[in-house]
Order: structure tokens, then C-alpha cells, then sequence
């Protein structure tokens, strides 16, 4: 299933992000059942090879890659794409104009000015086209800062704009609150509520299964679990809790990105 | 603390095996608190350039490290140990020449026929020389065949060997058992009591929490818990029906290898 | 399709070699139509992680892939079938032993001394256990020496070896003959007469698609078309001299490896 | 030959494309034959480190590099240059602005703005200095664009712009126009005019031999000749038809890219 | 020591450079004695793999590292101390804005506007915090431009900007001097004035022994001392010409970068 | 100048070691005028891929290249010639059977048993044949036992065996002396008799450039000045100490590998 494929399904999905640079890691994962999953270009450890790895890797495993680019510009958007992720995530998107720079740098003419070059999709996608890649790939763009927040409605009407990507820990820091800070929670309900109003897929980044399942109640469709890094880190401190005979095995988190 | 130190103390110790060679996985795990990490260079998906990445992922965590070598040759137990391994442990091991061999490979003349070449070590270890550097060094055999069990006392009482290391999918396979079955279980108690008659520390490839804390419990100390492939794969399963919701979550394994 | 799928259909196939350690040169092609690919680990310019690199290059595009190991050392085999290959090529076998030796290191117990270790296999194959790969896995051993030539039928008839693939290179250096040579000829008449005698594939190694043309109409099942190497060079060459406006293109030669 | 000693014989040269990452493809394609060989970072799967790679390769057979660059930033030409490539192809450049700031990136003082940092070049360039660098170094921009074409006279006539390398497909895209629209065609013949009343070079992106042999006729000077990636496909395509006893070969097409 | 404690004790320290991306070497030259190294990564042939690398290597050793981003970009200050540099230097900063804008590129909110994501530094840092992070890392600003000189009192007194490196081979270059013109010489002693006005330390890039031991006496306290390329090649140069039994052996050279 | 060309000048030459798998140290190295170099495969940090990395760099720089393999295995001596070396060092021989397998390893038929597989030779050597490559390739091999003193009339006479390459610090090892014994002295010098006798060319590792004067004066025509990484290690060592402005600068030390 494609990733446009699935986003037409209006359900919600289950992904989670990449952020250590290796295709075998990355063709486990890929087979572990996550409906998508996400090559983390900005705070991932990997740099243009690191992202092409594990695309490779999760090619191999079928499952649909998005690439979160280190930053909102043209080329990183055409380059993950050119080398096959089906979706890009774009980080601290504040304003209508960074949102619609996103979209134009992921569309080619006439609806965008990114420029051709089919790479690693020519011999992947049927028909490959402008017009199908076009229509195929997704963009997703993260609300992460006040001005964000403030602009909600000016970046979630973009025309291109498939989902909005909730980054919760970008945003408690950018109002100078917790985590757990009631109005932290009222940021992103109201959030939520504004995907609803444009008819975009609402997403969120959840460091555990926990958030994950609270998150998908509440309505998110585009829902992270955690990272490769963090499930093996406290995936390890479980399983070595529990073999060295603790009482009680220490609660599993798999908090905050490691 | 060094696998030596560690050897010396007659505790039980947990390790776990890297088969994946991402030095960011390898200083991850590094940093999860086994008491040691063998990096396995027989049916792990590493050759010489991996496992050179793995030890240096765990030589900044500061974990000692053992290599599981490919084969009984003395070439791979040399580079694994010039490459700043602290130990090696050597598959089908099943006679007493076997097992002279390598510890023979381990070691610089006069006890050994390695060749010098400071490689990693000279700057690293303090005082480093021939004679400390053969001290150092932690020989680790593996039983694993019909053969080697009917050897264990040859095997056992060749001077240099450190530890057995018991691989319990080779026995079962090599004896035409099932890992469960009562008798797969009565040839390891046997090799566990060999250990003890011998003096030599007693270990055993375990795949999950439960079998190491067994394990523990009956006597074993070198006791290996998972790979780093199964502890990403297994707690991505657990967490993403966690995550999905899950009416009651599946049990979480780490069972064999992935 | 499974390489043993394949051959069990007994038709002509035809594969090329790597001999390039680029996952996106096998990528690409892997998706040009060839029945198998094998990955060159005897003269290619790749070793354990440029294999694995391959087979993963190859395992996006899903085609089956052998390894030609570097030598008939049960290690090697070992490690290619763990690192994903559903066959291997054996160089040099010259004597019934050595064939032996090649099919014992492929299989696990009771039909080998193979040992266990999953690695890349056990999610990818339906119900992975040692007596599907023992069936699963193809084995291939080329003869190539004088020696091997006089030993043909203690070769061909050793259980488990499932192709004899024929290296006229190396043949006609052992004979002292060139490739031209009547003599070699008929050597390579008596090699496919002793494929069909005994109900092995016969496979031979072909540098050009004319001899691959040519060797299919006589018989042989298991055609190997060039490397990417030659493919590249000799296809470079050719669109070079049309480019510069040659009267008459050069002939198109994918001659001996490059 | 350097590039510029290439470039002042006045005679038309023909290269190819690098998009796959490996050292060795870059060798061998070093050796058939090209005038110049350019490794392509904007499209090709290549990277910094990939770029890197790349032009090793090239220097091996001593062959004079291209880098096309992500896109028309400082930062991505002058280290292009520092790592060893003799000139610099600049994607997207539709006005007089752009080409000077793609001139300036390439030039130190006081030509430009480049930053010292001799890196690759210091032992490789007989009395490599600033000055010797600023006249050495090649830049070709590209006008691949309905602005750039509207704006080539400006462009055209930018000091130190030493070619303009037409780009089809983008142009194509750009007008909204099939690539064989008559209009596409006079829209390229009047930038070879412009290249002609600008005494810059004339350059254009080919797929194919015959492309390239039409495009020499007409009078452009930098000729392309498909990728290392078509070059291997459509030879692969080509071949194994024969090999499997087409009546009649397909045609054989390098076409777009791959 | 971090680089902060380093900062704090206002004595005079001695680094050097990385440009050859190999974690062995980094991990070397971290054994030999240097207060801190910095990973090159403008005229460095180091790029985000390159740079992850070395940081990795100089991890082994434990010493503290410093990144030279190849632009004042906030993407490159970010994901250089995500990756686990403590310290950035900026090139080519030249006006008042452009040192805000590094400053800002590497806090986290409220200081800056850094984008939160642990990486590497979560559990290498003990309670890593946005408020740990902000305080920990060490930003050093180039002055190396006749704009920049003329704009020192405004670039060093914005906060956060923790020492100035001059770099004198662009500044001679943008002066259009030698790097032994009597006035480049007072240029640096009026940036070193300067720097002892604002409180801020004082850097220079050194290319070999006596430079630094001079400009330590002056009163810099960031000395550089040539790279791990000069090192290597001139210690070649050296040793030969000693090996050959030159009467006398050359001096001894490290100059500019190679 | 080719190896071969090099050794039947009958002069003394002088190499390197590269220990570290950099291509580009190895081409900083092979500009710095040694007459060939040496990667160091079976101390080194060097495995197959980081083999050929170094000879790729090498060739760039155009210096010819030895390979020490990691031990007597014709795969490994065919290996590296397939990969482009020009010589082979073999270690630990220490008999005429030794001597014969690393010969026969080296040579195609009828002198040995190579098998065809120009890879990287075929372009590279002009009219490149199994004759040319028996007589172009040099072979060395290492005395460093004292099986191999007692040996060393049954090795120097084997037909083929190009040099002797006298190990010091295994020899010393083996022999249980220290390096400065008068006995380990006498041993080098009946080492350097028998050569001449047997009309080999004597070769000797040397740690430092006096060792390496020294030896070349008492007749030796093979002989090794450090390696990269003491070369790096040491140089880093003294300079750091004259910038510190240390009263008299250390005696520059390369001594044993590092
Ligand atoms: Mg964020
Ligand atoms: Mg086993
Ligand atoms: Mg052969
Ligand atoms: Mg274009
Ligand atoms: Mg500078
Ligand atoms: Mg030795």
C-alpha cells in the first residue's frame, strides 16, 4: 500500500521514526508491522547516505517511508523524495509561506518548481510522472512553535498540505512549559481541532505505546511510536531488569526520543 | 572495570549480542548496563570492517567486549583481539585440539603463537606488552556439538580456556532434539557441572529475560540475554500492540536470535 | 520466485554477476529482468560487507540471488546463506570431497556440520527451520581445473549438488589452451554430457549474450550474461563511438569480465 | 588535459553522468574514453560523501570532473571544488543574479567570495594558489527554465560564466510541453544562438547516442551521453534480449535517466 | 574536562584539526595530548557522515570537540551538537546579525530558537536540559574578512558568542596581502585587542609549532595547531628525508593545511 | 615506475605501512615520496573493503602497492591482487612448503594455481595476461620465527620468492630476547647473508627513520619507515610539545607501530 493509498483510507496509522543509519535495523523494523515509517533527517543521526540507507532498507521490507527533512528547504524536499521516500515531513513550519514552500518545493511544474530527475523512482513507480508523482507523494508539516499556533489556519489551508505533525516537545519549549502543562494539552486539542476544520490528517509524535493509544483515541490518524533508538535503549533496560531477577521490572518507557 | 576483572570476580554477568553493525546501536546498548557486549562475527551480519565499528560504538561507551570469531582460526581470534576485542569466544569447539588451537591463537609466544602488532591496543591498554596483553585476554570455547559434549573434560582442562560458552540451538539441532526436550536439558546440566569440575566459568546463549534468570539460578554466569536485532524487533511487536490497543498484549519474546 | 522454484521448472535461465559493491547498481539491476543474480566474492571487488550490501541491493528488487563464495571454506558458504543468498557458486571444486565438503557446509545437521543462526533469514523466509533451508538452498560447484574435468562424475553424482557450473577461463588456463581452442570445446561438450548423465543443471559462465545464445541452444540451463562491470564498460563504449559519430559502430563486446 | 585546457581547444567535448555512489563504476567509466566525466549531486544518489567517492574514482584514471551541485549555494560549490572537482554545474539558474552569485561562490578574492581551504587540491595542483585556482576552475550554469530562457542574455553575458548547460527535461516541464513539441526545439536553438553571441560554451543534457550526435551537428560543444545507471539498465535490457534469442533486438535506449 | 570547564580556567589551549574522515585517526590524535580538536566540516573532506564519524572517534579518546560548520547555517550548528560536538565554530561571520544568528542557531528556546532532539547527547550528558545544553556549549565565531575587522566591537559583544577564531588565510586573501605583510600582523593584534575588550577568548588557526608558541605568548588562548593531514604529510616528508640519510634534513614544515 | 621495474634496479627503496583504512591518507601518503607503500592487512585495521579503499587512494597518487596479507591463504594473496596490488607480503613463513603455497598462490598456471579474474588489473595493466601478471607481480615473504631462521637457505631458494621481509618484534618475540639483544642482531645479519646469497632483495621493518638509515646502510633494499599512524601519532606528539614551548623538544620517536 502506498502512502497516498493509506491516507485515503482515513484510519488511523501507526509509524515510527529512524533516527540510527542502518538498512538492516531499518528492514526489521520494516517488517514489524508499523503501517509507515519515518527517516528522521533532522535530529536522526544521519546525514544524505544515512537517509538513502535506510530507505534501501526499508524498501526491502515494502514498507511506505517518509523523510523528515532537516530543514524547510527545496532541495532536501526534492532529494528525499528523488531517493523514494513517498512522504516528507517538514520541521517548524510557522507561516502560510513556509507551508506553501514546502508544498512547491515537493510538486513538480505546474504545480510546484521542483525539478526532474527520476533517480530511484523511474523503475519503482508505474508510470512514473510528474503528474504521478504529483498526486502520490504526500507532505506532511510540523506545528511546533507559537507562531504556529497562531498561524494554525493559514498553514492547514495550503492546497498540498496532506497532514499536520504535532511536535510536542518543540512546542512545550517554545511556550516555556512542561509536558504535562495543562496548556500544553489545550494547545494540542485545539490543534486537532483545526485538522478537523481543513479536513487534514492529524499527527503527533508520541514517545511510547501509551501516548500512542491516548493519541489515537482522542483522533489523531498520523501516530509515532517512538524511535529505533528508543525501543532498543529501554526495550534493553526492561529485558536486563527482568534477568537480573527484579522484584518488580521497571516501568517500560521509551521516553523522549532515547 | 576489564572482562578479566570482571572474570575474576565470580559473579554471574549479563551480556548481549550485537549482530547489527551500527557503532550508534553498539554505544547505545553500551550505555544500557551489561557487563559485557560480544559482538558476533559468525551469524551476526558483520564482517571485518563491522565488527571494527562495533568495538569502537562500545569502546566509547567503555564496555568491555568479547567477539564471537567466525571460525576456530587463528586469524580471526589475532584480528579480533589487534581490533581491541578484551575476549573472543569460538564456536564448535568440539575437541581438545580444537580448543588448544585457540587459545594458542590468543596468546603471544611462549604461550601462544600470535604475531605482535599493537594495532588498537598499544595506546589503550596501559603498559601494554606481551606478557599483559596474554594475561588479559579472556578465552571463551564453545560447546555445541554431540562431539564436544563427549570431549568436555578434554575440552574443559586445556589451560587457557576461560569459560565455556553453551550454544543451545547446535546442541539441540546436532543431537536432533527439541530445545525443550528433557534430555537437551540433562546435556546442559552436564556441561554445568563440567564447568565446576573443571574451574572454568560456565555460560550459555540465552534469547530472553526468563531463560538468563533461569539460567542464573542454576549456576551459569557468563549469561547472554538477546541480540540487539531481537531486542529492536520484540519490543517493537510489543509496543505496537500496545499501541493499537491490544485487548491483552502479546507476550513479549526475544526468542531465537530475532 | 525461489531459486529452487527455478530450477525445479528445468528451463534456460539467465543471470549476470556483481562485481561492483553498490546496492543501487543491484537495485537497478534487479529489476532488468534476469532469472538470478550472483553476487562475485571469488574475483568481484567485494567482500563480507560488500556481499551484504549486494544482497540487499538485490532483495529490493526481489530477485534471488547467489554468492560466488571466495573459496570452498565452510565458513563462507555458511555466512552467505545467513546474509540472505538462496544459493551459492563453489569455485574450484576439483575433487569428490570437495563437493562434499561444499554441500556439508550448506546444510544444516543431520545432512550437514551448517550452524544455526537465523541473521537475515528468519523473517524473511515462511516458517524458517533448518529442513526448509536444507531444501531451499541451491548449491553449485564449478569445475574449472583439469582435475576437476577427470573427476566429473565423482562430482556430479554427490547428493546435494544441485548444478555443475562451468568456468572456461580458468579451464582453458589449466589446459594451457585458448578459449578458441577445439579441445577446450569438447571438454565443455563432455561437462554438459555429464550434467545430463547425472541430472544436474548445467550452468557455464558466458561473457557475451551471443555465447549465452549459443550455450542455451546446447543445452546448458544456468547462463551467466557479463558482469555489471562488463555491461557498463562495453556499453559505454559502444554508445561513445555512435555518439561521436563512428561510420560503423564497434562491435559490441562484453568480453572476459570487463 | 584540465577542463580548462579542454574548454579553450574549442572543439566539442562528450561526458557522462555520475548518479550511483561508487568509487569503483567511477574508475571504470574513467577509462572508456570521456572528455570529461561530471558527478551528479543534485538528482544522483550521491551525496557529500558519495561526491567524495566519486571523484577519487575519477582521479584514478585521471579524468576531469564535473560536479553538478544541489542546487546554486555558496556553500555546495566551493566544496565541491575543495574536494577536487576542475568545475561546477549549476542547476535552476534563471537570472543574471543567480549566475553571479554561482561566479562568485567559485572565485576567491577578489574575483569572488570563496574561502581558503586548499583541502584536496594544494598537492594535486602544480603552484596551486588563489589566482591559478580562479582561472582553472570551470562554472557552468544551467537555464532549464521559462525565466532563465527569457533572461539568457543577462545570463549569457555574467564574467566567469564559462558555459551554459541547456536542460531539457525542466525546460520541457517548465513550458508545460512535450519534449519533442517543435516549440522545446526552438526554444533550445535559440539558447545555442545566445551561447554563440555570448562566446560561452554550449552545452546540453543528452539520454542517448543519437541525441548526442544531432546535438554536436547543431553546434553544442558540451555534450552529455546518459548516466553511469542508463548506461548499465539499458545495456543490461539490450543484452539479455539477445542473450534469450530476440528475433529482432529492441531498440536500444538509454533513454531519460535511467 | 568539557569545553566549557576549559573555557572557564582563562589558560591557554592547543588543538588541531580533523579533515580526513576516519575514526581511527580522530580517535589517535585523541590519545596524543590536545585540549580539544575540531572536526573541520567547511574545507574538511568531511561531510554529516564524515562529521558523526569523527565525533565518534574523539569519543574513544574523550576528548572535548568543536565542529567547524562549512556555514553559518542553523541546520549545520544544530545537528553538528546533536550529533555530540560541544562546541561550533562559525566561518566567515562578519557582521553583528550573522553572530546572533549562530548564537541563536545553537540555544534552545528561550535563548535561541535550537529544535529539540536529543540524539547522541541524552545520556552522554548527565540531566541533559535545554537549560544543561545552552550553558555547556561553547560558541566560537570567525573573523576572517575586511567586513568582519571592521564590525569586530559589534560581533563580539553580542552574548553568546564565546571566543572569536581569526583565520588569518582569508583574511590576507580578502586584503589582498601575504600572510607576512606587517599589516596583516597588526590586524591580528587588533582582533586579539579587541577580544581582551569584550572578554572574550582569543583563537587563531595556526599551521604549525612556532606559530602557535608565538601567538600563545601574544595572548590567544584557542590555538590550533595544523591538521591531521599536515601532521601526517609533513612528518612523511620529514622522516624520509631523514630515512634517506639527508645531510640535513629540511625543516620541518606544517604550513597551510597540507 | 611499476614494482617489479623498481626492484630490478637493484637499489634500496623505502616504504610506508598504512594501518588506518583512509583513502585519503593514502593518497597523502603516496604523494609524499615513498617509493612504494604497504597495506597492512594482518595488523592493521584493515580488512577486505578497507584493503581496497587504500588502493584505490594509492592509485590515485600512482605509487606502487604492497598488500602483507593476514595470513598464507592463496585466497587472500589472490585477493589482493585481483584488487590491484603489485606485491604481496606474506607473513610468519617459515618453511620451504610455506614459501612453495605463497608462490603457487601468486602466480597463474603453469607456475601456480591463481584463478582468472582481471577485475580491477585488466584496464589498468597494459596487455594484461596471465604472463604478464606471473612476471609483473612481486612477491615478498616474512621471516620473522625462528623455525623460519633455522629455515632460511629452503625459503630464500624457492623459485619465485622475490624478497625476504624481516619481522623484528615477532622475531624477538619468538626467539624470547629483547630487541636490542646482540643475538637478535646476529640473527638480521644472517638474514641479510643469506639474501645476498640466494640473490633475494632483503627487506626489514623499520619503527623510525635512524633504524631505517641504519639498516640501508648495513645492505638492506626493502625497507618500511613507520606507518601512517605512527608517522601521525608521533608527529602530533613532538609539535604538540614545541607549541607547548617545551625547553627541548622530545626526541622524535615513530617506535613500534604506533
Ligand atoms: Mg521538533
Ligand atoms: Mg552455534
Ligand atoms: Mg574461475
Ligand atoms: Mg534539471
Ligand atoms: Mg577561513
Ligand atoms: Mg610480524
Amino acid at each position: 500500500m502506498t502512502l497516498r493509498e493509506l491516507w485515503e483510507r482515513g484510519e488511523p496509522t501507526v509509524g515510527t521514526w529512524l533516527v540510527t543509519p542502518s538498512d538492516l535495523s531499518a528492514e526489521l523494523l520494516g517488517r514489524a508491522g508499523f503501517d509507515w515509517i519515518c527517516v528522521d533527517g533532522q535530529h536522526g543521526l544521519v546525514g544524505y547516505e544515512g537517509m538513502l540507507t535506510l530507505l534501501q532498507g526499508l524498501a526491502i521490507a515494502g514498507v511506505p517511508a517518509f523523510v523528515r527533512v532537516p530543514s524547510n528547504s527545496p532541495e532536501h524536499i526534492a532529494r528525499a523524495l528523488d531517493a523514494g521516500a513517498q512522504g516528507v515531513v517538514v520541521p517548524m513550519v510557522s507561516t502560510r509561506e513556509a507551508a506553501e514552500q514546502a508544498v512547491t518545493a515537493a510538486k513538480y511544474p505546474p504545480e510546484g518548481t521542483r525539478s526532474w530527475g527520476p533517480s530511484r523512482n523511474v523503475l519503482r513507480v508505474p508510470d512514473y510522472s510528474a503528474a504521478v508523482a504529483n498526486r502520490r507523494n504526500v507532505v506532511a508539516v510540523m506545528i511546533e512553535t507559537p507562531e504556529g499556533v497562531a498561524n494554525m489556519d493559514e498553514i492547514m489551508s495550503v492546497p498540498g498540505v496532506d497532514a499536520i505533525y504535532v511536535g510536542p516537545n518543540d512546542l512545550a519549549l517554545g511556550f516555556g512549559r512542561e509536558q504535562n502543562d495543562p496548556e500544553q494539552e489545550a494547545v494540542v486539542a485545539s490543534l486537532l481541532d483545526g485538522c478537523r476544520r481543513h479536513g487534514v490528517v492529524a499527527g503527533i509524535h508520541c514517545d511510547d505505546a501509551q501516548t500512542v493509544a491516548r493519541r489515537r483515541e482522542s483522533g489523531f490518524h498520523m501516530l509515532n511510536l517512538a524511535t529505533d533508538a528508543s525501543l532498543l535503549y529501554h526495550g534493553a533496560l526492561h529485558e536486563l531488569a527482568v534477568a537480573r531477577g527484579a522484584e518488580a521490572a521497571p516501568p517500560r518507557r521509551t521516553a523522549s526520543y532515547v
